[in-house]
């Protein structure tokens, strides 16, 4: 292939749509025709954000909204956008249906509309698209996604999660139960305004917040079924991180006693096949995944560990939640569907080394 | 009570040792006879560490080891030393009789002595001291504390994690699994010169470590059996925080299936009337725990949530681990023990607002 | 003294404020008659903010505004109000003349009217009350103080300055320019909602802002002319650190050539000599200050460098913002006004060791 | 060019050399023969440091030391040493002239010896060496380093104070004094096991080190003559900065009284004219340079403001110390020396947003 891939992006300027931006404008077949962003409409991204560079000076500019014309020219849709927002753009353009779309948002990941409605509290507006979209998760969707239009891109905690959980599942293991506590930089939180998330208010401190029903929990669950074929009812706890980016998840599962001697061995076999396909996923053998080693990447590390003597088998899950949680992901789906490297654009090492 | 307690401490140049010089010093019925360092040895303490002020010069100096003659003179003894360091200590100094002991260290924590071995590798050499010591956990054992002459101040996690559970273990209610998910500042290594203490290491940074037999295990289901009668195996993974102070524990309780629907409230009530005489811990109800609210205090905030789909009682604790972790808890155990107001120079409200 | 001091406070809610009430509830001389808040009125101020233990229930609630007959009971009056807000709260109680005022606020620190306009932008309500108010600087102004009923406590980045430049300018020497590159935590702006002051906006951050005409400069030059009897006009940089709390200042002073080799020396001499009498200012010679070793304490560290190639001195200056920077100071203040020891209350320790 | 340049890394497991291979590695028209590290000879980059990802298996392992058949085969060799340990580098390896150098350690920085020693405290062990190196800061140097075998890479401080001051000095305009006040992230210390390194010690804290006499003054006042004419003697107080990354500079200018109203704004013009051609440093005007701008990027904003109250022209000077201040300096002098364009592979935006 070696045309460009014309890509116009709803919601620019929150911290998923930047990192878009970034991974796009280094991505050898991209072109960003258009971005939208009410804040800072008509403003230059370089401006705005000076993080971002723009030596040639080409001009990426915010748009307050796209056009109809727009829509035309474009090969994919990115929508960053709110819950409840995605799904609203979708209705409002449904007349366009010469691009594809990948939503980072929320509004198409729930499959079915009764579910939807128990998780987010609104009737879903179009839910006769919910089955159009394919869950993105490219290491358990990966042909799915090569040949749908439209996918859905993971939450950031289900991404965590799932990387965590689906070789474990998928090989057929029972558990008795399954505590995941997960914990979040605070970008997670995108920049709302709110003392919480203020740096005198998170400096320092670390708590857990939402820990009942938290709305990635039907996500998961919805997930874990088609793996597993199991109705697995997990237990999830967020909690705050004083860092900007990263999520970490420790998974703990309680399994049937007894296992062998080399229980851990054989899991942590099980899991290197399972990703032996995955660039992005690298299960460690001598260390335990940190955050430092994911954050700038689009990667997920898994460590492995099987505590005998309560016969848990804790699993360590670390991404960087904008990345591989988000826009990152979001690139992997697009190379997807659009037959490019999965790791177009997407080679990027740590920050932190 | 009017005479001043002459307190001698072993080895005061650490993170505890320095915590517990702050707090004896505005101690109103406490005076510091002598306080020893290797590291510093004859070194004024406010020279060393300016952040402690000597505003009268009293000339808080670090001796390099405590003559038989300053033993003679004290009416307690706090040690804060390294694991196998305190019962050596003790060994070596056993003519001595006439002071109390308070130790902050790890050695005389776990009765049993084949307990003691097969989580500290070593043999006990003074296995026959075991039992004389106290576990210093006042909201437990206020009774026996304040009638014993040696006391076992418990660890960081320990107390975080018993406090807890304590009222619920008491209560009699059973669980089928207890996982334990906890979060440390970095204090809690001490200032140990290693890579993953640098700053360039944490900060930004998170990860679990030691996932499998930490120490603090063997403490934690000695006195778990003590209050609930039971033999649990707990689950316990700790991680590490990119913050200076304070453990958070999240505590997943596997309950009994179909509790009623008013649990949680139940629970609270049992929590709140558990700790009525106690000053130090509060059940929230409106808030979930955070560190920022007990960093700089000797409390332990509680925090309770019950999820009815997976029957998971959530149970917050939050102490700072200097303080209620160690320090602070070794002079409320003193304040017991020489019959002084609980709360005698223990005040202190948080760092944060 | 034995009877207690009864106080009220105005804008109790603040980082200033609740310093205040921490302060004020473990000193031995003071009774917290009432406090306001608009934001959390009639809630309890431990439940508010749960940092603050309040164990025997005293029951320290917010007012939304005090009464008359609040005032008549009060032997002194701090205010922790906005700029424009003192002045305003003195206008509309003037006819109370019972008890002293401290005013933490910036509204009485200028003395001429004009001056305060110039730095303030509007005129000031009560100009002939100006000069009744003594800049409250107790190392520079202590005997004034103790007479005095009104006080202007300092702003916190001029308290940081003025401690570190009167030595030499008491002791008259001349300088040819003062450059003064101030750093500050972040509570210096309180809990604003602004982008600026989110966690992710911050951490990992740093740099200037108002880099002319910072309303603090009108302050320090009237103090430095005082002192001085010189016009200096200083130029004064500040800079926002991605921590809580702490101001640190670095101050250049160029000073005539060809000074001699013993010049540091020297003024380190002039220093001591200085504060001597001064408990909470310490001039360090072996080390250089760190804002770890004042966070949390009413002190000062100071410390001097004499650079013979460029005949620069350079001054560098810690305090706590909230506390010698403003709420300790208060108490510093109330403690000479009332005949007491200057550090009541004020014996606090560093944070971090 | 369509040949890849086949480079060498002497030291490439410190802070530096780890930057320049994630650099290298996404580099067009790089291929790395070979990097050394005692600490981890024969390991593998991806394992040692996971946060480099290494999916394609090129095993890029560290050697001990490099062979005299691998100096034969490069085209470039990177020195990334500690002070005095690449001058015994180069000149035990001095009879390989088929390569160029380029130098990120500082000991061909300094073109006279004595003032070399005056700096260095030892003498320079080849100091015929020392005029064949060009100081290479692009945006000074440009035509030079295109020419030129040998490269001396700039400090991280002067790299940000020289690209601050170079356009005014540059115009002509004479200064009374200029005094720079530096704040620098802990990576500038490299991974040294220090206690000031620790994260207890540095987080929340904020101090200067080396008040006098730092070494980088040295070539900061050469380069400074060369680009003046003028033998300036500048002020330099280096801070420490609670961050991983960034240096922030801080200059102040004593320009001669009496500008005009418009000088800010012909200083800016002057500046935009300067670094026209300069595809990595940007004159802010709308904003003021903020660290969180540049981390992860190879640029430099710069800022200017000028207080006609006092006559300082304040210019603020904003790097990633690891990358305009060191590796991403030394590809772009790389660039450069080998005729590619000046940003190949330094197109990074940066980390936050």
């Amino acid at each position: 292939m070696n045309e460009k891939i014309n890509i116009g992006i709803i919601g620019g300027s929150g911290f998923t749509g930047l990192e878009l931006v970034k991974i796009l404008k280094n991505h050898k077949y991209s072109n960003i025709s258009f971005l939208t962003s009410r804040t800072y409409k008509n403003k230059e991204v370089s401006e705005v954000f000076p993080s971002i560079q723009d030596e040639k000076k080409n001009g990426l500019v915010f748009k307050e909204t796209a056009l109809k014309s727009d829509y035309e020219n474009i090969d994919l849709l990115f929508l960053c956008l709110p819950p409840y927002n995605s799904m609203e753009h979708v209705h409002n353009t449904a007349g366009n249906k010469n691009y594809k779309i990948i939503d980072i948002g929320s509004d198409f990941r729930i499959n079915d509309p009764a579910s939807y409605k128990s998780w987010y509290g609104k009737d879903h507006i179009i839910p006769e698209l919910l089955n159009d979209f394919v869950y993105g998760l490219p290491e358990i969707n990966r042909d799915l996604i090569k040949k749908s239009s439209y996918v859905a891109n993971p939450g950031c905690y289900p991404t965590s999660v799932l990387l965590g959980l689906a070789p474990l599942l998928k090989a057929g293991y029972e558990l008795e139960h399954i505590s995941i506590d997960s914990k979040s930089g605070v970008s997670g939180a995108g920049r709302k305004l709110a003392e919480p998330y203020l740096f005198g208010s998170l400096n320092n401190n670390f708590y857990p917040y939402c820990p009942k029903n938290h709305r990635h929990i039907g996500e998961m669950e919805q997930e874990i079924k088609k793996i597993s074929g199991h109705d697995y009812k997990i237990d999830f706890t967020p909690h705050l991180l004083p860092i900007n980016r990263g999520i970490f998840s420790s998974i703990y599962c309680k399994t049937v006693q007894g296992q062998a001697d080399d229980f851990e061995e054989n899991i942590t076999e099980v899991y290197n096949d399972f990703y032996s396909d995955s660039i992005f996923v690298k299960v460690l053998t001598a260390n335990i995944p940190q955050l430092k080693d994911v954050v700038g990447t689009n990667r997920c590390l898994v460590g492995i560990s099987y505590d005998g003597r309560t016969s848990i088998l804790k699993i360590f899950s670390a991404i960087d939640n904008l990345l591989k949680g988000a826009a990152g992901q979001a690139v992997q789906n697009m190379n997807l569907m659009f037959g490019l490297e999965e790791d177009e654009g997407l080679k990027m090492d740590g920050t932190y080394s």
